[in-house]
């Protein structure tokens, strides 16, 4: 496969979650996934209701859809799906593509499947999925994952999506697991993203939620906990 | 002098701005400050009206408000003002002492007075203050404290705190007189923190209107641009 299943680009918009938060970037989103999470945002990259959107686009078709929509106005592209780890040289070609234009990469994966091209990312965010999700974490793929970025000194952050006391639990599992990574991330579940409304009420509910369970336990100590400020500002609106 | 003339510790609780956004933290709040910014969220730090709360303590009593407060539920502390860099030798041993104890600092200033202890930080702000807050930047200053900490490698940010199209003018000057500095923020302002409601509605308009200003300028590009996470959760409450 020379091509790169693309279910939409957009931007620049601010990055609203996780390690890069608050940094203006493109958005590349791709389709397939290997998981189905009960409350993904973004299931219909794997659910086959926006199939006919997928296109198949080399690496310079990527990029110049890009600079079509982005000008001089960005040096920075998130790639997420799905799970954009499911693809391989297509994807290298094209982060390789972006660093050669003097853009930084981050890119966005639950973890289920390693690329050696992780090691090019600039800001690489693993996201384990919790119980809340349905899906079963496979421990050896993800011990092998950690400890092959921590070997090549990837700039790589863990962020555990969180709704429940057992996520609570799972998140402090995970961090505890892993204890030689710096970058921890907790982060609040929106269990609305099928709303039409304003839903930045019980966002930040939820934040405060999680700020208190953070605030409360010394397993959180290094633990960051953000929202998703895209959504507290624009709600679930598409690409933005 | 050998104590700190501390206005209020509180924490543990998340750090809700800037480069440090999302981590847990303890605050300690000196008193006193060489600005008088019109829209200081903090002015009972200078005017005059909680003179009678602020305490002369040394570095160890500090501390142990610290711990008294918030037991081993922390491994991070930040300092704030007011001004804190107006405060010398004492300081230097409050941040060694937090370093003996396992214990990261941060620390905010507008870099109007440097003290060779910023050295010692682990997460430094530098917040220049725009003309919205009727203060004069002294870039003779600035540039010699800039140019400190970067010969130093502190890890250090630059915010600024943008309420109108000149604080975005004065925002971007900043950003292209120090083209070296990689963090940088900028952050909506709160004219609003008498309100004793709920400001939420009112601070996420003001983040989507800077989300715009970053988004449709190429000045912005390796730019952050955050919200004061804690005014969202928690509006004006004092000590969270």
């Amino acid at each position: 496969m020379s091509k790169i299943p693309v279910l939409e680009t957009f931007g620049p918009t601010i990055q609203g979650e996780g390690m890069v938060v608050g940094r203006k970037t493109m958005f590349v989103r791709t389709a397939g996934c290997d998981y189905q999470c009960v409350w993904c945002d973004s299931a219909y990259t794997w659910n086959g209701s926006e199939k006919h959107r997928t296109r198949m686009l080399s690496p310079e078709e990527v990029m110049d859809e890009l600079v079509a929509l982005g000008g001089n106005r960005f040096n920075h592209v998130t790639i997420t799906g799905g799970n954009p780890a499911l693809i391989g040289d297509p994807m290298r070609r094209f982060i390789n593509l972006c660093h050669q234009q003097g853009h930084k990469v981050g890119l966005e994966t639950q973890g289920s499947r390693m690329q050696d091209w992780f090691f090019d990312i600039d800001d690489l965010t693993l996201s384990p999925k919790p119980p809340s999700s349905k899906m079963e974490t496979n421990w050896d793929t993800l011990d092998r994952i950690v400890h092959e970025l921590t070997g090549h000194s990837v700039n790589f952050s863990l962020k555990i999506v969180v709704f429940d006391n057992e996520d609570v639990e799972y998140a402090k599992s995970v961090f505890a697991r892993y204890p030689d990574v710096a970058q921890k991330y907790v982060q609040p579940g929106n269990a609305h993203t099928d709303a039409s409304g304003n839903i930045s009420a019980y966002l930040l509910e939820r934040l405060e939620w999680l700020f208190g369970v953070v605030i409360s336990d010394a397993a959180f100590n290094s633990v960051r906990v953000l929202p998703q400020l895209h959504a507290m500002v624009w709600s679930n609106e598409r690409e933005r």
